[in-house]
């Protein structure tokens, strides 16, 4: 089970396997420390430009990966005492081929920035509107600028 | 845990979730009689017109989703009584968006059918050479014709 830190993020490269009929690419295993559970995986499409978010969970810890297209994380923490940390990003594409995990209490948004965008998501819990509390960009406390 | 019996294959309807910003499509749900456990996580990649396997797993249940391309899926079941059905095949993609699981006992191999051509497998074991018997597909005693 989970070795994660509440309020806690971690950003991961993966490995790519070469293969001349077609590579493999790493996602997650259950010996890995940001493996905590299995509830749900599934997939989310994000159009060009376009911003899903803001969410945060309440229990669940998301393992997210990019395997399709380019999609930027917003991250932000109000919990950080540092002000000037509370906000970070991270860009996700199949070149720079990294895993995020993102804890409970975390907020977070995400971008697409390529014509076709895909992430994959495994969550410790399977989809609960209840454990999720979200906010509509324009009323975030934080301006994007995007 | 697993509720599938061993040399047992399955063929599920995967949910589309329509939204404007990007949609959702469901994988696996820890819920599902066809989760077992959750061992690793990974994409292949298979090119247009080549084929992966045969392999068959001692101890593996496998998930495969297609989101990407069209895979086509060889099942052969040496185990099954009656000659004619030993051998099957089922074609994933992004249009026909199923779900494959395939239990420990039964070999498989699989074709890229289009230019680009990407599985997700969710296993309930890591990746363990030991667990996996392969035979190259020259040499398998079933002939694709493909």
């Amino acid at each position: 089970m989970g070795k994660l830190e509440k309020d806690k993020i971690r950003y991961s490269p993966l490995k790519k396997i070469s293969n001349p009929l077609g590579d493999i690419w790493h996602a997650l295993k259950s010996s890995e420390e940001e493996f905590t559970d299995f509830g749900e995986a599934y997939f989310s499409f994000v159009k060009k430009d376009k911003i899903k978010g803001w969410k945060k969970h309440k229990k669940a810890t998301l393992n997210l990966i990019v395997p399709i297209g380019e999609i930027k994380f917003f991250v932000f923490n109000d919990k950080n005492e540092d002000k000037n940390s509370k906000l970070s990003s991270f860009t996700l594409s199949a070149e720079n081929y990294f895993r995020l995990t993102i804890s409970p209490g975390v907020w977070f948004a995400f971008k697409g920035l390529k014509e076709k965008n895909m992430l994959m998501n495994i969550s410790d819990y399977p989809h609960d509107p209840t454990e999720t509390e979200a906010i509509e960009i324009k009323d975030f406390p934080i301006n994007l600028n995007v």
